[in-house]
């Protein structure tokens, strides 16, 4: 008998019949003696058409009603999930994330969890009860509904396993599990049996869009083992968890390439200490993610600070540093959308050298020019033209020997 | 300056544009400067939806998850209804059941309010906010999703006009107001100014439609006095209000048909102390709601029990009295769904006399069988054949001279 904690996302759960398709899993592990929590995302579709119908009542809804609208998502799923395991004969109770006991910091549609409270949910996992938790949600201190952004299903599922020690915990979605590469692009990418956290890290938050970073750090930091599948069959996903010393052996793990981020240049801004603190503290308070950030001084003391910003937030970060700009006395914001950022990853780059010049020299070959280059201890990204992005992905997944490995 | 609790149904809130027209409404009341709690429904169709796709899941869903779902179709009114406000510059805050501090008992789907929690939201109300609270949901004390049964909204809207002190309570609908009869089957039916709490308790309880019962006891047992009227215009409503001397001038108030009852006979039971009592305690231990008894003892020792209930709990009925039967020694149960209630009502029956012949002279001249009848110091209900109710309420509102007064 094991504790395990699963999830389940939109496509999972997209309609009544997978549904039960989902309840009849559950009823299967459940029946072999194992205690289940099941953390189940909004049907897919369901959170676009809300946002839909608020932008039809408002230009610019509020974070704290869009919390309050997007929490329904979860809700009608948890209740349906449940059903149908009672339809299967099957002991289930639904607990949104309030019920849970998610408690979250106050910061709307990107809310963070503070403590999880799990002794109303260990009362009905002690009594032999499924229990189903509505993802992504959670309630602050003042008792307003919090949701966690995206992505934050699988925070939940894994901020749950941690919560009540759970011996496994499984995210279920609609690919196999972490591949080197994109499959649909890169023909002979393969699937991973294993990835350690820091790797599974850098793939995220690089756009393989199988996991939000968030969630991989926290598994990191409660050290809570979990393994990426699909709900559609019953193959063997990829395991992610911490480094072990054979990872090394293999330099380069997986190439990732993120179509989601937009270039800003904030150019001719005086060369004075203190000015690329205030915009990147402007950025953080309106809780824009930066990333990729090259500082270049140019002449007669003027600087350009050029980054990436996901795509969704290039007008607000527009509109974020107008104002600083007037404070720090001059400089202009310019935005290119159409770029892609492209990264290799893997913890073996600690201790093997050459693989940037292995990148860049197979990428020159390929006629893709460099815009940025960042590098961290196991990964390197650059961003490039979105349209070569495809051909450098393949062109680097080849470079790496990643489909023979 | 007034404390207002206005609440707006389904059919009010029933897309983005109409709930558009409800936060234009709510903005001209505030402008004048009154505080608003505004107590919304579901869009109308969302809740058959939401049931529907539980029968997908689940031939017999549970209670509690059926509440659970249910709830999200108030959550997205809310705060749909916020951002509309947020959109015409009014400051508004959206409140769940559970967080406006509505507390209630653990009955599932039928729900009753215990006490209600106002402070926070009396503190937003006193920051100038409007607040939006979701109807016909609350939270019982073990955290759990309760909704309020049929009519619900109206009677959160109510509690909260006690809970808060308010200074008026409007529940807009689709029709303008309470009539003499329903004016789809009486042409020349007239809309009421007044109506007593016990007037509207009876047409309530008789199938006016407007409102459920429990709503209007609410009201009359914390002296509410509210209006009812329609949201798609500006005429005024029906005043409900305690009883005022000159009500009694008018002899019949209006005329209810009431098509949602069926007729269950229990037959055959034996004639003992004690079987009437076994038979209405567990209907009532069902929670289903009873109606029009009547018992005749047959010959031999063996009796009749007829009564009335909702038409959608016959089988509910059927099964809860299948035990009972056993248990006191025989009997059989037919039911009826055929069948209407039109009743006459008016809190000057008190004091007139004459009113059951008036009424029973003219349905036998209109060839109308009456197969039940029962009394009450305000009203006259008969149960007849549900393909002559329409025209049975025509000839007793004109019996009644009720076009005219």
């Amino acid at each position: 008998m094991a504790r395990i904690v699963q999830k389940y996302g939109g496509t999972s759960v997209g309609d009544p019949a997978r549904i039960k398709n989902v309840a009849a899993r559950i009823k299967a592990i459940r029946d072999e003696g194992n205690e289940l929590v099941v953390v189940v995302s909004a049907r897919a579709g369901v959170t676009n058409e809300l946002i839909a119908r608020a932008k039809e009542v408002c230009a610019n809804p509020s974070e704290r009603e869009m919390d309050q609208l997007l929490a329904v998502g979860e809700q009608e799923t948890i209740a349906l999930t449940a059903m149908a395991l009672h339809g299967l004969g099957v002991q289930a109770v639904s607990y949104t994330g309030a019920q849970a006991g998610i408690f979250t910091d106050k910061v709307h549609t990107k809310a963070k969890i503070r403590t999880i409270d799990a002794k109303p949910l260990e009362k009905d996992l002690n009594a032999g009860k499924v229990i189903i938790v509505a993802g992504f949600q959670g309630i602050n201190d003042e008792g307003q509904t919090t949701t966690l952004g995206r992505g934050g299903s699988d925070l939940t599922a894994i901020a749950l396993a941690a919560a009540i020690k759970a011996d496994k915990c499984e995210i279920y979605t609609d690919v196999d599990g972490v591949y080197t590469a994109d499959p649909r692009v890169v023909k002979n990418a393969r699937k991973l049996d294993e990835i350690s956290y820091d790797e599974m890290l850098e793939l995220a938050s690089l756009g393989s869009k199988v996991m939000q970073t968030r969630s991989v750090e926290f598994a990191s930091k409660y050290n809570v083992v979990f393994e990426v599948r699909s709900s559609f069959n019953h193959n063997p996903g990829t395991i992610v968890k911490q480094e072990v010393a054979y990872m090394e052996k293999v330099v380069v793990r997986g190439v990732a390439v993120d179509k989601d981020q937009a270039k800003v240049v904030v150019s001719n801004i005086p060369d004075k200490p203190g000015t690329a603190a205030k915009v990147f503290r402007a950025l953080a308070d309106a809780n824009i993610n930066v990333d990729m950030i090259v500082q270049n001084v140019g002449r007669q003391g003027v600087a350009n600070l050029t980054f990436t910003v996901p795509q969704t937030e290039t007008a607000k970060a527009e509109r974020t540093l107008a104002p600083v700009l007037k404070e720090i006395g001059g400089g202009n914001v310019s935005v290119d959308e159409k770029i892609a950022k492209l990264s290799v990853v893997g913890v073996g780059m600690r201790t093997h050298s050459g693989v940037a010049a292995t990148l860049f020299t197979s990428l020159a070959d390929a006629g893709v020019n460099l815009e940025l280059i960042s590098t961290s201890e196991i990964k390197i990204s650059v961003v490039i033209a979105r349209d070569q992005a495809d051909e450098a992905a393949r062109v680097a997944h080849a470079a790496f020997h990643l489909d023979e490995i």
